[in-house]
């Protein structure tokens, strides 16, 4: 059978990325990281998430990204709420981590080598992106050109390292419906920056993204909100 | 005054390269993993050395290879002694880290971004790169467009990362030369993937590759063996 590594992280984008691997026939080996997040809420939920989908296996990697600073996700920035949807789509927020899609896909990579997995699924989309450069088609191309070179398997024995972004067109809408189409309980997932006692706030870049997705699709978000 | 993030494994390559970024007029950001390696002793080195160059600041990150798993340098897999140079330089050694130096390099990256840093040093050398993919120049170079589309600084502003690597033309022998050019004490740093009770085992590749060095360079490699 035909492997994949899955990067989990717990939101939305990520599960009904990962259930397009299954959907394509893959055993999924998901992949999620304890980077010293504000919230291990978001853990919580990719756990919820890999038990859902019933995924081979789920890996978490312990590092440290607050060693490298630098984010309201990892330092104590003061995340950004109420912003218009042009504010959001305009600039790199505060909560960019440097490099971080970079940083996980290595470590998907390193996985991908040792099980012999040669696609690796993400959950990145492009419309609704709201600043983050990793998320866009250009440095996923990038990164396939750099896994190529990174690894014994494509250095030495040809292998080639595919990265599938299924999402990468849709928009929040796209993702709600296509949740429902494979199945996946969004209900599990986890989005917000700022939760209060596990509830979402509504308001940062994250939740209001996501809330829009739902109404556009004409449904109700099943999780809780302050 | 122009900074650098130089990777620091305290070996022998990564303190000559980072004396290089010294010797080139860089403010120099040392970084280190806390991987899993089998001997601390290596983290032990890489200080001594950033204290013997007096670096600007020095980092360890914390991570977790050994979710990954896949080899000889992070599980219980048996290090090769008493190889040929032949064998050496032919194959993907157990030793090899799937992915190791992008993963690295992607965490300098990081904090390259977060400290104003467009230049990253690090100590791979092509010519007894002892059969990993990840120290050829082919790989920099992909790395380095790679580095262009993961980042704000590079998607947003224009920044191009490079990535400097001062050794990847030397031999071993050119290398104990420089370092003795340079000031650096090569007592200080720690190669052997087998030691005992903080002595060198002489018998592995690494050990091998620096004890030829220092004969050819006519020199007493300092640090002591069994």
């Amino acid at each position: 059978m035909k492997r994949a590594v899955c990067l989990l992280s717990g939101g939305m984008d990520s599960a009904v990325s990962t259930a397009e691997a299954l959907h394509a026939g893959f055993e999924v080996h998901a992949l999620s990281f304890d980077y010293g997040q504000r919230h291990s809420i978001e853990l919580e939920a990719a756990r919820r998430v890999a038990a859902h989908l019933r995924v081979r296996d789920h890996r978490i990697v312990k590092l440290d990204l607050r060693a490298i600073g630098g984010s309201a996700l990892t330092s104590a920035i003061e995340v950004p709420k109420d912003r218009s949807e042009e504010a959001i789509g305009a600039s790199v927020p505060v909560t960019y981590v440097p490099a971080r899609n970079l940083i996980f896909l290595s470590f998907a990579l390193a996985l991908a080598e040792t099980i012999q997995a040669h696609t690796i699924y993400l959950g990145v989309n492009a419309i609704d992106y709201s600043g983050y450069p990793d998320c866009r088609q250009e440095f996923l191309d990038a990164f396939e050109r750099v896994a190529e070179k990174a690894t014994a398997a494509g250095a030495e024995r040809g292998v080639r390292f595919s990265i599938a972004a299924p999402l990468v067109q849709l928009d929040k809408r796209g993702i709600v419906l296509r949740a429902r189409e494979l199945g996946v309980d969004l209900g599990l997932t986890h989005t917000c920056y700022d939760p209060v006692q596990h509830r979402a706030c509504g308001r940062c870049d994250a939740c209001r993204l996501r809330l829009r997705g739902f109404e556009q699709a004409g449904l109700i978000d099943p999780v809780e909100y302050l």
